[in-house]
């Protein structure tokens, strides 16, 4: 008889924010970067992706619904997502002839995520890092967080970050084929439990320029770009790892502004340039400044992706200090957690007033854990979408 | 009987605007830079500082008035010209004995500016030039432009250039001290006489960081910065002195917006980042790119100093084009001359909105001439300061 079974399985998935950015691809097809990168893995408490992967022979082709939207699931950086994954599945099927034929069934996918889309806040990466977990999971993959992180690589380059918690490289590797170009742990989260991060939305619209397309005009058209790659980022890889290893946070804040400045300038060196920062995002880092001020050393540090959204990393042992500053003129600002008093005057009062105009939310997170397998299920057993 | 004549000499000076810029002291005591630079010089007719240079016995001191207000001249780069121009005079006056000592008389130095001082529209080069070229005609120096460019690089940098009209490039030089780092022509303004510029003036604010300090601190701090100078701006040289000896504007616009870009991201790879440039900067950019998709080719070019205000190169035959896209958004704004009509609908709605609230005045103006000496004196032939 046939199999008519709905097989499922869940996972959420975190979203990453580096510290050390990934700019650049000398591969486009298997995206492969021109430099190494890491990231801090942010608690899925506040920011994750929620994934149900599902196969039967009763559907009828591959689905992806994300948010309650039916997605495109033709492109390349997701064929090659169901391609790899079902390889291997089908590869565990050949050893093992009563293993059912999940690989050969129309795969359903449906994906939350607790945050806005495309927002700047890395959506992609906790996407695809949920993708790929929760098709391993269906498939009871046997491959290790880091072969996993070279599939969901190949959805969305940082993405392969988000299979780990904690503190994760990206090693660009070598290899043509990609094969060495995969995510590792530096440390995990226990290692360094205090980390935190505040995260100023400065604006929910959609990004003017992607980043796929944004990089690779960097790549073809920036004459500073090529000493970021050979050099900046080598010795900002380095530090930054020796800072994680140590708990420095001064040199750890030091080298997340400074890559974050060496980003954003080849982005304006671009040919026609890219700004992904505003003057929002510019009297954040003012504001960030008059913090270490006034702490007399380097408590908080900026970091922007590829949107005008300030992350600012801070230990937990400083939050007074840190999230006073901001509470004294975001206070009216949704996503402040309780309990937070407003340090008055921290700010210069010209940033202050571009940030209240210019700041429509704040989330408060910090370092976090890396995928999670759960029970909570966006498709029924019968295979229908659940009602939210 | 002792000479109680008052000895007086007026010039006017032009304002100049790099097209490859200068960012960056090899030796902040001598003005020497770290790479050479080109500029246009701006017509007189709507930028100068005028100036005059007088001295007498019967003055008690040297002094300096810019503007109505007494300026304070004991900084080394105010002294080094005084310096310089007497130690001409003086050998002057050594071959000569029938020449008046006016090296040893105190020196009065009245100017004036037709535009806002410290606007990010480049003052102090026009307002260092006119002060060496006034003593210069006072004390009937035989140097050439060149020769003053030598001293007025020791008051700003940029004055150098403002020693010629037309297509100037400052040559960086390699002497230890300085006597090669010096003005040079490019080509006069009558070899491509349909140059045209449109400042769009973003703020009459004074800069956060002035030029000095800004640049000496990407020196020490940014990455990228070696990389401009050592391969980015000696291409942007050579391609800049061909396109302008070939008239070639396409080329020229390119160059200058490649440099403009370069120089900003030194800016923001710098640590602590510097920004002169805000969203109006910005918009102002993606008007011009509006401006040439438009065309079809491109036809304007932006560039900008250090600070806010959008500098629009463009040829007089596209001046319909050019003016006519930023008049239909900025007409109501002060400084139009008359008879531009405007085209609609070239600039996108929010690119127009953010230039309605950020551009406080416009100025139209094209290449010129060089100092012209003048009879409009600021000092009255008795020594007094002229009523205004």
């Amino acid at each position: 008889m046939a199999d008519t079974s709905v097989y499922r399985a869940g996972t959420t998935a975190p979203v990453n924010i580096a510290v050390v950015k990934y700019w650049g691809k000398r591969d486009a097809k298997l995206n492969l970067p021109t430099n190494s990168s890491i990231s801090v893995t942010l608690s899925q408490a506040d920011l994750r992706t929620l994934t149900t992967a599902s196969c039967s022979t009763t559907f009828t082709e591959d689905s992806l619904t994300l948010n309650g939207e039916v997605s495109d699931i033709s492109g390349a950086r997701t064929q090659a997502c169901f391609r790899e994954l079902r390889a291997r599945r089908a590869a565990l099927e050949a050893a093992n002839a009563s293993l059912p034929k999940l690989s050969t069934m129309p795969l359903k996918i449906v994906s939350e995520n607790n945050f806005p889309t495309a927002a700047g806040l890395a959506s992609s990466a906790a996407g695809f890092a949920a993708l790929v977990q929760a098709i391993a999971n269906l498939y009871e993959l046997p491959d290790s967080p880091s072969d996993l992180s070279l599939i969901a690589r190949q959805g969305s380059g940082s993405a392969c970050r988000s299979l780990f918690g904690g503190y994760v490289a990206w090693r660009m590797g070598d290899k043509e084929d990609g094969s060495d170009s995969k995510a590792d742990l530096v440390a995990e989260a226990s290692h360094w439990p205090g980390m935190r991060a505040l995260i100023l939305v400065a604006s929910a619209a959609k990004k003017g320029v992607s980043s796929t397309s944004g990089m690779q005009q960097t790549v073809a058209t920036s004459g500073l770009f090529k000493e970021r790659i050979e050099r900046i980022v080598p010795d900002n890889m380095a530090a930054m790892e020796d800072a994680i290893h140590n708990r420095n946070f001064e040199k750890f804040a030091e080298v997340s502004m400074r890559d974050s400045n060496s980003f954003h300038a080849c982005c304006a060196d671009t040919y026609p340039p890219i700004f992904y920062m505003n003057d929002v995002s510019r009297a954040a880092i003012r504001a960030v400044e008059s913090i270490n001020a006034k702490a007399g050393k380097t408590i908080a540090a900026y970091t922007f992706d590829a949107g005008p959204n300030c992350v600012v990393y801070y230990l937990d042992e400083n939050k007074d200090a840190v999230l006073g500053a901001f509470v004294e003129t975001l206070g009216s600002t949704s996503g402040w957690k309780a309990g937070i008093g407003a340090q008055v005057g921290v700010l210069d009062e010209t940033v202050a007033e571009i940030l209240r105009d210019g700041v429509t939310r704040v989330i408060m997170t910090g370092v976090g854990e890396g995928p999670i397998k759960t029970d909570e299920f966006l498709i029924e057993a019968n295979g229908e979408t659940a009602k939210r």
